[in-house]
């Protein structure tokens, strides 16, 4: 134990040393000597740190190059450093099962598993634009894993840096691949069965959902999704994209596109859209906040607060007018810190971030407008 | 054969023998002894009891209890039951195939795989609240084999006793199996292609459907679905939830919600939705009638009769206020046994089940009306 | 080489002999010897007539009917028409790899698989109703390897050729199969996992999309699609149907039903939808101009020009009728020369086709109206 902590605290005071914003050891799958798809079953965000250290040891005993220079390091592994590794953990091993040493028991099963596989340990050091697939895949790990929020990480560069392959059963085929053996594959009646093509893989591919979420679609939520306890995403018109999710029990049978996040107690009704920043608003990523309708076929393209309704089939855009009646205003303000002007025709853009709206059209005169809602938004219990 | 039916005579006189609603055999999945799925190759309706007494009596024979009392029973079944059962069905034995004797086919399917499967025999006495997983998946069946109609059945506590799982390739996998071996099963490359992760399997896990249906994506309809024959589901915003669907021919391109029920000849255009008693109505499940044509993104809020149309992108919900000319009156009056009174201004809730309505907004004042509809609804024959 | 010109000239002066518009060998999926689908490795549109001849004589040689007097030939291959064909194919076996002689390479992987599979060559020599499952397969995948458009290929009668069959993996399953075998199937735990019941297969499942294409979901896009490179389909509510699709880079996240063709450019927000002749409209297909922009939720019931706009949850159809003001009426003749007459209230039909208009709700109003666009659509470069 002693002599791991000194190897911990020589690693730390090496010259160059620096602490990991996030680590981890991937299964890599590649074509060709390029990577498409790194798992991590196990991801270090700014913890383990001796296990970091550990891991820097073992790559140099075994005259591996360590780069802290760069924002990311990606290094091969091969039986050396696992055994290194082992040698250097000896005090824990016997402990390391369960919740305990998780780093540890990475390294039992890659020491299974090293002829089969190809694996890299990944490092990022700073929150940077993404330069590889091995630091794609762990900040994408990190937002789905909920270690980081949506819009609390870098992902610039991610659609460079992943390449656009064939998924099959989880396992990704290189186009290039599939090209040069189609005529075969075909007469042999061996050739894949294609589930998607995407530069992202799913959700459901890496993430293991907590007992009370249910995702009743895998393709309904791209790998990199932010998705709480408690959520359940449907299979209709349903969608998660990356970078974007859900921050408690929520119902989503609509849309949350990218940089979108929803609140605790929220209802995105079936075929309703958030628009995200990706193509639809003009940058600028929306919020939904806590105990919210989205009313089925609705559109949101503006931040909504707490409490908020948008009736079934309405579209609430930054440009839209909405009239609000003096008796609404007095009441949306008393709850928002008098926040609007008196007046009556408002642009969506100005209600942004309000609580307790409710944006209505009236069947009769087709006027689009904006009231204090008076309706508590309630989610099934037994749905989620 | 004697012997056969006095052995029946003898079950049914039992002191405390009750006639089961529905039976059948199951081959179940579980993990660590709790149940994840029961598959019933045949399911028996008010029918069969006969074979409801044999397998009675192979219980009892093997000293296995056997208990009326409950409003369902569960029981293992081993092989002594299987030899006793085919013992007692002898007199059938070689004339129990294709469509015959399917109970027996099944006794017979069993004997082949005893040692490889999980097999329990499930009653249901009463139709109260679900249980266990066996009974549930058991009234799931009886709703999607079209034995009982949607909201003919009791479905209270399925929620609670269907275990929310990891489905992949029809199989599922424990939330916690998952977990625990996360490390291993990702190093190995051997982590399962999860499908999706819900309480209730696809329809198309347990069902096969008719020459004439087509479902073009399995996640669109849940297990426990009602599709009759000549139903078409589209992939693109579709859903027809558990308890809920169609009576006849239908093409399907929206979203029917649980407890909603579809006519025969009704085309629900693409994104279109019906609301659903879990989250979305007050509670009141929605009839749609046969012939109706639910516009492109159109909203269902109310019960329509039959040879009603709902404008592309309009929503008709139970606090709509629509138009009623007095002219239109009439006509509607005319086929609905004059049952609106006269005035103009109607709530959607006053128009409930009516027939032969257009539901419309004049594009120029923004008004909703509600019309005489003076348009056939045909389905495309090729399609169904 | 002299022998291979003399033999292809021989069999094109044969006195039936017909130019066939495409053709093919398939590896064939089938049931009780009914057809259920056929790969194409290789697809002929147009070209290879040498070939061609080389496969007809191939046919003749082993005394195999050939017949030209029908609009499609479909013949069984063995193992003597694969040796008679790399007999006369000699001069180019060498040089057969990679991009050249792909009819070459399909013989040489059919000598390596002829045990296994079930092999057809299949002609089609007028664009006539589709009459087997051989020549639809050949006419979708002419479409969807974009060697003929939309509508450009005659597909009458493909529902009736092809079955209804359960997928699995790629692979059809009768579903005859599938009932006489279910109670086994189940019992020991082999049903296959149905992804889908359909007449016709997936895009994915036949076709490799160029490398800037995706699919993030195989359902999504049928088979017969038409999907140019830099076309991303989200997993939202979108849809591609068979015979329709895009001309370039395009955002799908809307429906582009059977018949519907997208221009370059071109963004479908999520569950837009563009109406299509199998259901929907009077039967007069709709194309989509260049850079133009469907909302969110909107609905294209006309076709559309260049750099149009539907803004989002606005159903523009044939019947709707929209307010020109006199000033954009002048700015929208301008650059449609002069094609509408001068009033203020247009039907949509009339509409048809026009460039540069912006289709909006007044939502102080409710009225509808078509202005001249202002806004250029410019698609995000990282997605496509």
């Amino acid at each position: 134990m002693e002599q791991f902590k000194s190897r911990v605290k020589n690693i730390e005071e090496l010259k160059d040393y620096k602490q990991p914003i996030a680590f981890g050891i991937a299964n890599v799958d590649s074509y060709k000597n390029k990577s498409l798809q790194a798992s991590f079953p196990v991801v270090n965000y700014k913890e383990n740190y001796g296990s970091f250290a550990i891991f820097v040891s073992a790559l140099l005993e075994n005259n591996q190059d360590m780069d802290f220079s760069g924002s990311e390091f990606v290094a091969n592994i091969d039986i050396n450093f696992i055994n290194t590794a082992i040698k250097y953990f000896e005090p824990f091993m016997n402990e390391s099962y369960g919740d305990k040493h998780k780093n540890i028991q990475v390294i039992k099963a890659l020491l299974e598993n090293i002829d089969t596989g190809n694996f890299k340990f990944v490092a990022i050091f700073e929150d940077n634009a993404v330069q590889s697939v091995e630091s794609a895949y762990l900040k994408l790990h990190l937002l789905s894993l909920k270690k980081v929020k949506p819009r609390e990480i870098n992902l610039d560069g991610v659609f460079g840096a992943l390449p656009n392959v064939a998924w099959s059963g989880g396992k990704p085929y290189s186009l290039d691949y599939l090209r040069e053996n189609e005529i075969v594959l075909k007469m042999s009646g061996n050739y894949p069965h294609i589930d998607y093509v995407d530069k992202f893989p799913r959700y459901l591919s890496h993430i293991i959902p907590e007992d009370n979420t249910r995702i009743l679609e895998s393709s309904k939520v791209r790998f990199g999704a932010y998705v709480s306890a408690g959520t359940t995403v449907m299979p209709g018109a349903s969608y998660i994209n990356f970078n974007a999710g859900t921050l408690g029990v929520a119902m989503v049978e609509g849309r949350i596109s990218s940089s979108a996040i929803v609140g605790n107690g929220t209802d995105l009704g079936g075929g309703s859209s958030i628009l995200g920043v990706l193509s639809g608003t003009d940058g600028n990523p929306i919020s939904v906040g806590e105990n919210c309708l989205l009313g089925v076929n609705s559109v949101c393209g503006i931040p909504l607060g707490d409490g908020c309704i948008i009736d079934a089939g309405i579209s609430v855009l930054a440009g839209s007018k909405m009239y609000i009646s003096n008796a609404d205003l007095g009441k949306i303000n008393e709850i928002n810190n008098n926040a609007l002007e008196e007046k009556t025709l408002f642009k969506g853009v100005e209600l942004s971030g309000l609580n307790g709206l409710h944006f209505r059209i009236d069947s009769q005169s087709g006027q689009m407008v904006a009231k204090r809602s008076t309706r508590e938004i309630k989610l099934n219990k037994s749905l989620h």
